[in-house]
């Protein structure tokens, strides 16, 4: 490996001033727009032509080496979570434990060495890209990672009282990954938009470290979540969770302090945020890789214009809907705790009864907008984007951990042969939500691909100076309604993209903020056995809150382009 | 959904005589090729702009009923496979086959109206992609779908047995599935390299469809394969596999003629096989959906020599080796299945013996061929190839099978103290294994994406013919040797080749006929528990099956560029 190591460290000259060239390289893919007319002078520039072409293709074995570390690390990081899940006596959690923090600290000396020497060097990064990072991830990032931190605190405090019987490691693990928090979410929020381009190979590599990390990290928190609550689960269903949260942990090795059982309880309480932080930081460094040596040309930025006062409908059903949907989360919360089962279960069907509403009103009001699509054909936007295609991935791969927990939920209940009120209502939620997640991504992807209004608007103004164009273009144009004042049916996109985004908003609130009712109804889990269905929740459930939070996100995108 | 469906039949009018916008199109990622200059005449060819552009772009949801088709199926089939697996009371067997056999006949139906209907019509195919379907895909797509044929009829032969007291479904879906394999092999034989310009949305559909299928049938065969092997296992260790072969199955319901059991223990050997064809099947279909709409420009065919004279010394050593892995394979195979355990072991032994030789060997050769790479640097070729960066992409996914199991080898036996000399080996094959497959990766991948020779010998005399260049563009081509004798950096190159060629399929036909030592050693059995170990080689090995066999085909090209 050590000899295939050394990379030819392709020297970057890439200075905005020979933009002759580069800007050929990058504007091929904006044919409709003429504003730079590729000149290929032949052989004249051809010396200067390969350099182009190694900054533009860096395929060849430049993003593989940080991709076979990638894969390595993951692979070993796998093997151990599992064995140390599967086979306890031989792999302990300290082994795992020991494994993640030689990572988390090797990740951080990358990120300060990049902090401190790459990114202060002169042309290092000279582009930024606009569009990664965006605000919603930043956001994300420092919520759950202040909620990590906390749960990183708890640990710290419950492994302390252990200390005396119990490996220190157990109290090192979270206090290197309290560290790595806040290393790691200033490194995001500074440096998240880089496209460097000096070191060009290290800071691949160290990237796919960063990146492997958190996915080892969010495998570990995966497993351990599973394995607790299967634990749980296992030991008695019906009495009530409090009790064995206090009772669990406490075989052979006593806590020296009191608080012991409380922090142990919150702490497990945080963890879905460390799983949810572990994916934002992995979605973010995989953009930033992708970002590593990419020339960015300087777009033509087209303003957008947020206003409201045309849409009123959409907004103000949606608001209606997150108050409803908060009330009755709050009753949920409270009455799922209760001892009696009778109220627990009217706890249920509320969630259940408010959750078919709120997806039933989404699918039908993201038909209209689908149906709107057709009657108001556009433009496809024609410009290769790789972070609209990352966006794009992002959104369908996230979709799919809704989907898998609705289609086992599906299965479930059906074979069961849905019975009671509870059983319809949950195979009723799991159809809908299926159909809704479906048009959803239809909706909001057909909606990105769309030329925005406002530069048809400016296309169609310059085709009107350059020259007199025959009638039928001159239809088409009048036909999307130049006008400052939008048509009807960009109101009701805009209706729509409104409503979908508060609903989406409640929908993302309600299980990141604990509302589990696949835990709280038993079927499934009676259906498909403890470890199974806690390891699709478990894994599918993180995806889905980021998911929502993703198309949030999106419809607001296409909200302003509408 | 349904009001969702109908898209804009964007009318294909590419035909090859308008070549002057789409070779244009084209031939913007070819940049240090000048015989095509790109011109862009502003406004007066805007109109057909637009026209091309869409062509180019089904971006904007095109191909998103047909992912959204693709996503529902797989993960219907993933909670009914699981299910079946888990919960054997609600969900049978005859569930998932009546899903499955729905499934087949779907995806034939298509296949029938697409041979007829679709590719019989003008303009519907008019490109035909010459990287897809290459012979080596299609040589294994057929001998495995002979050998899944064999696997029904036995199947066939041994349910009619149970008729009297099973369902029929039983026999019904491997009446089926022969018939599918049929279909589906003559579609993928004449059919793999077309790019679909007509009925575009539905062809996608349907080729989602049959990628969707086949990935369902994979997961029920590896499913199946996994549970008997789990229950062969679980029933006693110790006692040998012949014995329990013929007892399972024989619970409450006999079978009614004598070759029952022999047919039953034939067709659970023939399973890997019906695994493989499933995953070559998907592989060719996702290709042909990739290429759906693609207009693909010819590309100037470089004639690439094959000529063997200069090479002696890899092919001898390759052929040596391929044939002592063959005497050492059989000697594995007779004596693994002996009751005495003095004789498994030293078969174990001999196997894992010539494995890592084998290995290290191809370690140490593909470590030379890294060192010429590093001294006879050339240039990166530049165009886009879709082709190629899937088959980069099917490389690098398919090693991550062989890695998994490796990495899971590596963490049992290391935990486990590595005690005694199968242990000892076994450590050592995983550790090689792991360096191997890296370093292979890393030279096949930079050798598909360095300049072949011959068209570099070709820039250069067009170089040389256009104008009298400066000095240090004259060194630069006589540094690459154009003389016709290789120089010996690239009779290096090719022997490295040739034998990494014959290593390949020697390490492809041991596990592809049958060699299990992952089973016949129970360390791992041990420490995993039986599901899970059986689950990560019966996932794992088929992809390292196709891993090398895609190797051989990658090596060869690799052996023809240089």
């Amino acid at each position: 490996m050590i000899f295939c190591r050394k990379m030819p460290n392709v020297v970057m000259t890439a200075h905005p001033s020979n933009g002759g060239t580069v800007t050929q390289v990058d504007s091929i893919h904006h044919l409709p727009s003429p504003p730079h007319p590729p000149t290929v002078d032949g052989a004249s520039e051809s010396g200067h032509h390969t350099e182009v072409v190694k900054e533009r293709t860096p395929q060849g074995g430049e993003w593989l080496l940080s991709g076979i570390i990638c894969i390595n690390i993951l692979m070993l990081g796998c093997a151990l979570v599992s064995s140390s899940a599967f086979n306890v006596v031989a792999i302990t959690p300290v082994h795992r434990q020991i494994f993640l923090i030689t990572l988390l600290v090797l990740t951080m000396l990358w990120m300060l060495f990049y902090m401190v020497v790459t990114s202060r060097k002169d042309h290092a990064v000279l582009f930024k890209d606009r569009h990664a990072g965006p605000v919603w991830l930043k956001a994300g990032l420092v919520l759950f990672g202040l909620l990590s931190f906390l749960m990183d605190i708890f640990k710290i405090a419950t492994y302390v009282g252990y200390l005396h019987c119990d490996s220190p490691v157990k109290v090192a693990y979270p206090v290197v990954q309290a560290v790595f928090l806040f290393f790691q979410t200033y490194f995001l929020w500074f440096h998240s938009r880089d496209c460097v381009q000096l070191h060009t190979n290290l800071t691949r590599c160290g990237l796919t470290l960063t990146l492997s990390t958190n996915l080892v990290v969010w495998m570990a928190a995966v497993t351990e979540e599973s394995i607790h609550q299967t634990e749980i689960t296992h030991l008695n269903i019906s009495v009530s969770h409090k009790l064995y949260r206090a009772n669990y942990g406490a075989k052979m090795c006593t806590c020296s302090h009191m608080a012991c059982e409380t922090f142990k309880e919150a702490f497990y309480y945080l963890y879905p945020f460390n799983i949810e932080y572990s994916l934002f930081a992995s979605a973010m460094t995989y953009i930033m890789w992708k970002n590593v040596g990419r020339i960015v040309e300087h777009h033509k930025h087209y303003k957008f214009n947020f206003y409201v006062k045309d849409v009123f409908v959409g907004p103000v059903a949606g608001l209606l809907l997150v108050v409803a949907g908060l009330v009755t989360f709050v009753l949920y919360k409270i009455n799922i705790l209760k001892e009696d089962k009778e109220k627990r279960n009217k706890a249920l069907l509320i969630h259940f009864i408010m959750n078919i509403v709120i997806v039933s009103l989404m699918s039908l009001s993201t038909m209209i907008g689908c149906i709107i699509y057709r009657l108001d054909r556009r433009e496809y936007v024609s410009d290769k984007n790789p972070t609209r295609s990352l966006d794009v991935g992002l959104l369908v791969a996230s979709s799919l951990g809704q989907f898998i927990i609705s289609y086992f939920s599906l299965v479930a209940t059906v074979a069961m042969g849905a019975q009671g009120y509870l059983n319809v209502l949950n195979l009723a939620w799991a159809v809908v939500m299926v159909v809704e997640i479906g048009l959803q991504n239809y909706f909001i992807i057909e909606g990105l691909h769309r030329e925005p209004i406002n530069v048809m608007q400016a296309n169609a103004r310059a085709f009107q100076d350059h020259t007199e164009m025959a009638n039928d273009v001159e239809g088409q144009i009048s036909r999307f309604s130049i006008s400052k004042k939008p048509s009807w049916k960009r109101r009701v996109l805009r209706e729509v993209c409104a409503f979908l985004l508060l609903a989406n908003i409640i929908l993302w609130i309600m299980p990141a903020f604990g509302a589990r009712p696949q835990f709280d109804h038993s079927a499934e889990i009676y259906f498909y056995n403890y470890t199974m269905w806690n390891a699709i929740v478990n894994i599918g459930l993180p995806f889905g809150i980021f998911y929502r939070m993703h198309a949030v996100a999106s419809l607001f995108e296409v909200y302003l382009r509408d």
